[in-house]
């Protein structure tokens, strides 16, 4: 078990109870020994689910089967089933029958219909899923169902996570206060488009199937599609998210509670970055002035992956010249004369070369720090783009080298 | 300056003479002490000069100077002078100013036209390049031309290598030997698309610039741009090739000519990845079965790249589920289970699961070599591609944290 990231925030959140959804945690031994790793959250009648899920053609079996269940609705409530220590990814057709059975001994314990149920797996790629293990802790899982069980939750679903991942916002509508909360798993083979990890997200809000999903979709590109570890798309990435409308009724975008959203995705997907394996720095990467948004998105993705930035980052080194070369590669419109660099409010290049007040000991200063921000403009137009990422060090090769992932 | 690559061949090969062209070595001081850092090639009139460079937004001002002077042939000869230490890009006004002048001096030494020098920079970005220090040595560089000199140009344009790079061919043509020898520089910063490093190419063979300029451009594709080390990409990456048509004339493609040249590339092109910086493996990654050509190409991508694929490599890991992810990723069309993937003729996966013949032990034992294979049928089209790369290691980070490139 690798220590804890010096980036991990001081605790988990006080997470509220969410009226609708009840969640259990227990030990089903599918990987892990002595330890949490099977969670369940169960949803009332009423309950809405929206989900974003990795685009990897060689997604697992739970992804496929969520993703042809997401946008059916009845009224029915939900449940939603996750195991650590083995993603059920490559693993064939025996893969899509454990879902099946996982999926049917869920909905005979909790008499939800099948099309109801959820699962997600993560961990080991390409070895058979002993869904029976699961299948034996269903009704100690529907037992222990609690209100207030999403921090056990959130620990039973970790693999290399060295902390687990919760965030919580409120948002008022129409007098009435509604709560979003979520917890998310998450720490290597983490990618932009698509996504990340497991994000799982509840709120007592009541919101139509198709706008949850509008909101969830769009929020995805502007929070866990702009994170980056280590470039590597996990075939496994599911976020899903249940409105269970026990309180006020959001009817349109744009308002309170899609900021609260935004921002309890916001966090989540920081708390990734800064779990993100071997990462001592956080970072920030700001790209403005790009002829356009996709653009710039390229520019950000580019420098957030380049392992010689990663590496210079992890080095404490302001090697603002690999950046030039990272905005170069991208592929994005560029001039190198309009090109300007900020470590921080540094500006460390402007024109097409160094800045005269810059000094390398300002920036070599600035690189101490533990969150830093790369600010590049390129002086060409309005196109800008956000994305954050750690530094790459030698914990990162230590825990890939040896983990079987 | 790190260790010598355990992927190093035993020696640097006897490069013969290349009828009409002479070469020089020596110390300019440009950034190092100590040692060459300077290297002056010469070749008689009747010389044609072929280029590719680095297709980034922010390359250097001598790779935009040479783009502009490829493909204007007056029959007179050429002179390329490379200089290690510093790579004279993103520095603005100054570096072209320093372009100039460098060429300036240089045909006044060797009585070329302006038009007819090349010049290379390799090393920092972002400072100002000394050329005051290269032209003070120009007279010595002149004065010391050798035909023989070959191996010492090959030493003065290193920088993070390890060890020299050079590589020869001989063809028959029409009764005659004609010999092509080459010298490259690289070891980090290396990617596909484009390209990788400083290479420079001699053949006494007798070229038209087109026909040189068109063999040059498309063996490329399938050398230089197949290899990837961090899947950074240079502001620097060049790569000359001068014939000085003082052997049997070359008329045509697909020729005997054609197939040396090919090796002398490739050749080359694996040396770089030999001497990735902290490379332990060598690792050709062979994909077939895609729908097309570019899809094949985007997966072996995909694969040769991912931290994932190269880190499990470094810990003798037969992690083939990294693989199936890497897969995912890659865009490429693929269908779970028609995939197949070897470890060199060891069947690992098939049909989309594990194969029942594969035992881990196997695959393990495998990984301990030091030169391996990793096969990927998509089972889909008669698409195929390759790619070399190298595995990542505690050495990368290393290099990478502390020198400043």
């Amino acid at each position: 078990m690798p220590a804890l990231s010096p980036l991990a925030p001081d605790r988990f959140p006080d997470l509220p109870v969410i009226d609708g959804v009840r969640f259990a945690a227990t030990e089903a031994g599918v990987r892990y020994k002595n330890r949490t790793d099977v969670m369940l959250a169960l949803c009332d009648p009423g309950t809405t689910v929206a989900g974003v899920f990795t685009r990897s053609s060689t997604r697992s079996a739970p992804v496929l089967d969520c993703e042809a269940k997401i946008g059916v609705e009845g009224g029915e409530g939900a449940a939603i089933l996750v195991n650590s220590g083995n993603s059920n990814a490559f693993t064939g057709k025996a893969g899509e029958a454990s879902v099946a059975r996982i999926c049917a001994e869920v909905a005979s314990a909790t008499g939800l219909p099948g099309g109801r149920i959820f699962t997600s797996s993560t961990g080991v790629i390409g070895e058979r899923l002993p869904d029976d293990r699961i299948t034996a802790v269903l009704d100690r899982l529907v037992a222990g169902l609690d209100p207030a069980g999403i921090e056990p939750a959130a620990r039973a679903i970790m693999t290399t996570d060295t902390f687990p991942k919760g965030a919580v916002r409120r948002a008022r509508i129409e007098g009435q206060d509604v709560k979003i909360a979520g917890i998310a798993k998450g720490s290597g083979m983490i990618a932009p488009d698509m996504a990340t990890m497991l994000v799982y997200i509840f709120t007592d809000a009541k919101v139509a199937q198709p706008l949850l999903q509008e909101m969830l979709s769009d929020l995805t590109q502007r929070t866990f599609n702009c994170i980056t570890v280590d470039g590597d798309t996990s075939t496994s990435d599911t976020l899903l998210m249940a409105a269970t409308g026990q309180a006020a009724e959001v009817t349109e975008r744009g308002g309170p509670f899609e900021g609260a959203l935004h921002e309890v995705m916001l966090d989540l997907a920081h708390q990734v970055v800064r779990d993100g394996e071997g990462a001592t720095k956080f970072v920030e990467v700001a790209v403005t002035g790009a002829v356009s948004d996709a653009d710039a998105r390229k520019v950000a993705h580019s420098i957030a992956n380049s392992p010689l930035v990663k590496t210079a980052i992890a080095g404490e080194d302001p090697n603002w010249g690999r950046i030039v070369m990272a905005v170069g590669k991208s592929g994005a419109e560029a001039d190198r004369d309009r090109l300007s660099i900020r470590f921080g409010e540094i500006e460390v290049a402007r024109d097409g070369w160094v800045s005269p007040e810059y000094a390398e000991a300002k920036g070599a200063a600035y690189m101490k720090g533990q969150d830093l921000r790369i600010g590049v403009d390129l002086g060409m137009g309005d196109g800008q783009a956000t994305m954050w990422t750690c530094d790459l060090t030698h914990a990162y090769i230590q825990i890939n080298a040896d983990y079987r992932s």
